[in-house]
């Protein structure tokens, strides 16, 4: 299985017309990310503060099917793929009692953090990202028996 | 000229990366669609606080073109434009120094806030709209004859 | 036990100091406020979303011990406290690795949501009040017992 | 006079109540600070991003006097006062339409950034207390003369 993150909406998250701020529900996407990245072994103080590698994102899209209300229990797949020797994107599908009720896309690209010019990814990227695509191949083979069977 | 929104960007905007956290500048560029909806007589309290009728954002997406960081002074050009009955979409092209660093869409549909029924766009958004069509023309004309003469 | 909320802190709560941004650690406070009314069976959504009766903070404080950082896992413990027919008040002790890092204040008033007049605490919250006070108590004594046995 | 600074209240800054979401406050509060001291020629920048001297706040407290909705437009007094030969403090007053509607405080102390060790405040900051000090006086004194005269 792709891995997944569990969000209940905060009244933080909210807004004066009663459902999730649009923006937000961007960052509850990268903190699927980062419980991503902190699963697969990344430090996330390293990662995340004053790094000399950063992984800026340059394209965020979000849709929403369905309005989000605080106390929403959240479930957010994430699917993440390599696009490039600098750059990989994710795939977020975020559920609410079983019902996508929004989808998101981050694509991020690998800088060298003092100068940002751009560079390769490197090993701890390379593996987190190698290991979400076999688990989510795993899952689809799975899918496919339990169609045949 | 198509409406501009000026903004410092904040420490708070920030994040550990020492840049703007990039959903943020998704808040950045509502603002400027708040300010614009001001300007144009529109009731900011009555229209985002529990209203009757509700424009939710159904679709956004943001694109980093450079690092943005604290206490940059951003100027953001909102251009809006219906897009049906009960849509409507809006660009953003977020500059600091003349430079583009950003650019960003929101799209819009319009609903009944209780039902959550699409319905159709009433009439101050409809003169919103045509406020910011005529402006834009007309910078698109002013332009035009700059290059001629 | 008091009520105790696990938090990782996220890219999302830093700032370009490379700490988390001052007002988010209230803002985490108030999860564990949320938390520990659902868990006492209020339902969210309702007691949040355009509610009849509101409970909005008077007062707040924060004071930090300690800097907090982006991944850090904090455990918050939550005090709440019945101060007059229409208040409560609610003490926060913010734990990293073992360690008091922060501690914080909410102070609330009880409000018809419409007029926005006091009115004295409804049964659930009264209940919440009791359930904590009578957890804390019960963990005080199995603190003095262990120091005597 | 005092340093004011103008704000707006948007749509991000609120929550399902309808109204600001109570920590935001002090995220504007400290908006007035930042303004407060690029005006006396500070670089904003340079000052919040990876500092070599940081001024990280150790209490902030507010009080909620009435509620704040989207679209008010707030003026907010900031009145900063050395506390030590390592600390200062800021009050903050904030209205809407002449009226305060919310009170609040931050500490903070100077530390070397890398070692977290707190040091003396350095020259800009003590200019920057110094002339907020006499603008303050003088209001003060002009307040004065209009009573007598």
């Amino acid at each position: 299985m792709s891995f997944s993150y569990h969000r209940t909406v905060r009244f933080q998250d909210t807004d004066a017309a009663g459902v999730v701020y649009f923006a937000n529900l961007l960052s509850i996407c990268h903190e699927a990310y980062e419980e991503s990245l902190n699963k697969s072994g990344i430090n996330l103080k390293d990662f995340f503060t004053h790094p000399q590698v950063g992984f800026p994102i340059v394209h965020a899209s979000v849709d929403f099917l369905r309005p989000i209300f605080c106390g929403d229990k959240l479930l957010v797949n994430l699917m993440p793929q390599k696009i490039g020797t600098e750059k990989f994107e994710i795939n977020y599908e975020i559920f609410s009692s079983d019902v996508v009720v929004a989808k998101a896309i981050t694509r991020h690209v690998c800088i060298d953090a003092n100068t940002r010019n751009k560079q390769a990814l490197p090993t701890n990227i390379i593996h987190w990202l190698e290991r979400n695509r076999r688990e989510i191949e795993e899952a689809e083979r799975r899918k496919a028996r339990e169609v045949i069977s």
